[in-house]
């Protein structure tokens, strides 16, 4: 990956002994694109990102874990202010160029004395810091960094695609406590590069979905810098074409990445519903059998219950006829006209929830609208790391 | 109670040596009110009765646990009024007389032999019968039986009211795997009746909430026989509305004890949002904080987390000024302003938590619109009932 580097460190915001604080530089102005929560109640690091992504290039991404920055009023304003001011010192940018994540605990005021410490070291280890050092950097309670890699040319040009994301607890669509940070060395035209990625977060990122809880600190951004050289990528070209379908493949690895990687998940579940009446009503349908704690429980419980399905279709708010649902566990139909399907379908159902991923296809027979939700169960694990979660 | 008579026995549709079919009679045909499962996958039993109480006069109850009678079909339509027509011949009754209520597991057909078998043996316990047998007959995953008694007097008469319920799982506002059935020996005006019930069912059994999953079979009703001989209670009287009082009383009883006989539930939560900036508001932050799994989980873990209340309140949808919201653990002020109100009160918060019940109230100063919803926790063993719920 030509002209990015990266930096991460321990300043004890987290617990003493992990990564906390991290950098992605880019060595030229980059387009920038991002999303960011549609929390009403949001983190200072992304009232302060937002703005300063409107204006569509930056150059540097300041993100710390172990504390949210969020709920801390205007003395969390002040901190965030002043840490990414003299961030963007040490970086000779100018404040505008600098973006600004955390993640952790809400309602605390950042230790500003540990991270003000850590700037500097921060700055001093680009020269041989990675990309995986930052996704290390990111995580809370993720039991494993999630990073993923792609490559495409365009005029000729060989360029890459690569993308972090952190996730765990709190995810659900339009977004949650989610962190994701992708760069690439295409050069790309920025309203482009924008529609491309809000286009691939949505089916993506808001496609997937844990616990049903969004978060205040989500972040996507995308930091675009054309070290390769390539001609710029353009909409309804072929070449914007191929970049937005490797966009949307990095995001979507990253984000079942998330839910494989769900806090306590034992099962990664595909919810896929077709013949709604309509595409909102698909996703409603998905998403209240996703979210259904009877449903998640019965997922880790292996156990082939398909009525616990149709009664969340039922509440979903999606229009519904009981006498047409078809109920699928991979091919095994376990429901057909609303009703059991019979012969051996709890047994082979049961086989089907045995494996470690499989796939629910509800089809309302209504109409055309379809949606894709990715899920996990609901085990011991999730109680135990939520009723007792200290960064 | 005068003119009513009660009856339950085993009949093998749940594992043996359980009660699980139950008949409510009433010596003198009943006005009666019902309110049915918003969810729009529903069970055999609920479309029956939905348009028998249409008519506003019954004089029994059928019900039975252990078999939910929902998305069985065809099937499960005659099955339920062969059940029912059955019992109906037995008590001398018109089917219409008679309505239906059956909970247990989706998607099974009724063991229609030892439902048959049952039918002769309720109708002749009639004699000996109580309401606590009912109530205990409709027990699936419930750990105690739910009971209330109440009593009023109208143009000198005294009257009782009696109610039963059963919850556990499935708990949601809109009805749930809710059954409740009341009776009363009062004489009330028909519309009265219905409106009041109605009233008080959105006061007490759709303010509560265990894990946000609605059934395909919930299902509350009174029977008022008039066996009090008073004359009858009207709306817009003070004989109405102590009538009035006394019903929401009784439901709102039921229902505070079906949350906490929530399946899994260690702790009775009372969610108070205020100062929203509509009633709709209100309910939507309330709903949000008291079904979210982080929050749910938090409380499990008694750890005073006000930021996963206040990020749900965020992404309920509501109406929302961050800088605004006040949250309080009882008496304890946990944030102010949107801030962590700092001194001593995590410790105090803590506190607060570590009782059974306790009260979270959330102030958003924007409006005058209020809610209340009731809610229990997120434990290990929600997820091991749930994991592997037979009947």
């Amino acid at each position: 990956m030509k002209g990015f580097r990266f930096s991460a460190v321990e300043a004890a915001i987290k617990k003493p002994g992990r990564l906390d604080l991290a950098l992605i530089f880019s060595d030229y102005p980059a387009q920038v694109a991002a999303v960011y929560t549609t929390n009403k109640v949001q983190a200072a690091p992304v009232l302060i990102s937002r703005e300063r992504s409107k204006n569509g290039r930056c150059r540097a991404l300041l993100v710390n874990s172990g504390n949210a920055n969020a709920c801390t009023g205007e003395q969390g304003m002040a901190d965030a202010l002043e840490c990414g001011r003299r961030t963007a010192e040490a970086l000779g940018l100018s404040d505008e160029e600098l973006l600004i994540a955390s993640t952790g605990v809400i309602g605390q005021p950042l230790p500003m004395e540990r991270f003000k410490k850590g700037i500097q070291p921060l700055v001093d280890g680009l020269d041989h810091g990675t990309l995986d050092d930052v996704a290390r950097a990111i995580m809370t309670t993720d039991t494993f960094e999630k990073i993923e890699r792609r490559s495409g040319e365009a005029g000729g040009k060989p360029y890459s695609i690569r993308g972090i994301a952190k996730g765990a607890g709190m995810i659900h669509p339009n977004m949650a406590t989610m962190l994701s940070f992708l760069v690439t060395d295409a050069e790309v035209d920025g309203a482009f590069l924008k529609s491309a990625f809000t286009e691939a977060v949505d089916g993506s990122f808001n496609a997937i979905t844990v616990d049903n809880d969004t978060s205040t600190n989500d972040t996507a951004v995308i930091f675009a810098n054309g070290a390769a050289q390539n001609p710029s990528i353009k909409a309804g070209t072929p070449e914007g074409a191929a970049f937005a379908a490797l966009l949307h493949d990095v995001l979507l690895s990253l984000a079942k990445l998330i839910v494989k990687d769900g806090e306590g998940a034992t099962k990664f579940v595909e919810i896929r519903v077709k013949g709604a009446a309509n595409q909102a009503d698909a996703k409603k349908a998905a998403l209240a059998v996703a979210n259904s704690m009877l449903v998640k429980t019965a997922f880790f419980g292996q156990d082939a219950n398909w009525g616990r399905i149709i009664a969340a279709i039922g509440y979903s708010g999606a229009d519904v006829q009981q006498d047409r649902v078809e109920i699928r566990f991979d091919d095994v139909v376990m429901a057909t006209g609303g009703v059991f399907a019979g012969g051996d379908a709890e047994a082979a159902g049961t086989r089907v929830l045995q494996q470690k991923e499989f796939r629910v296809t509800i089809d309302l027979k209504l109409g055309a609208g379809e949606a894709v939700v990715f899920t996990s169960d609901l085990s011991y694990d999730y109680v135990r790391i939520n009723a007792d979660y200290r960064t």
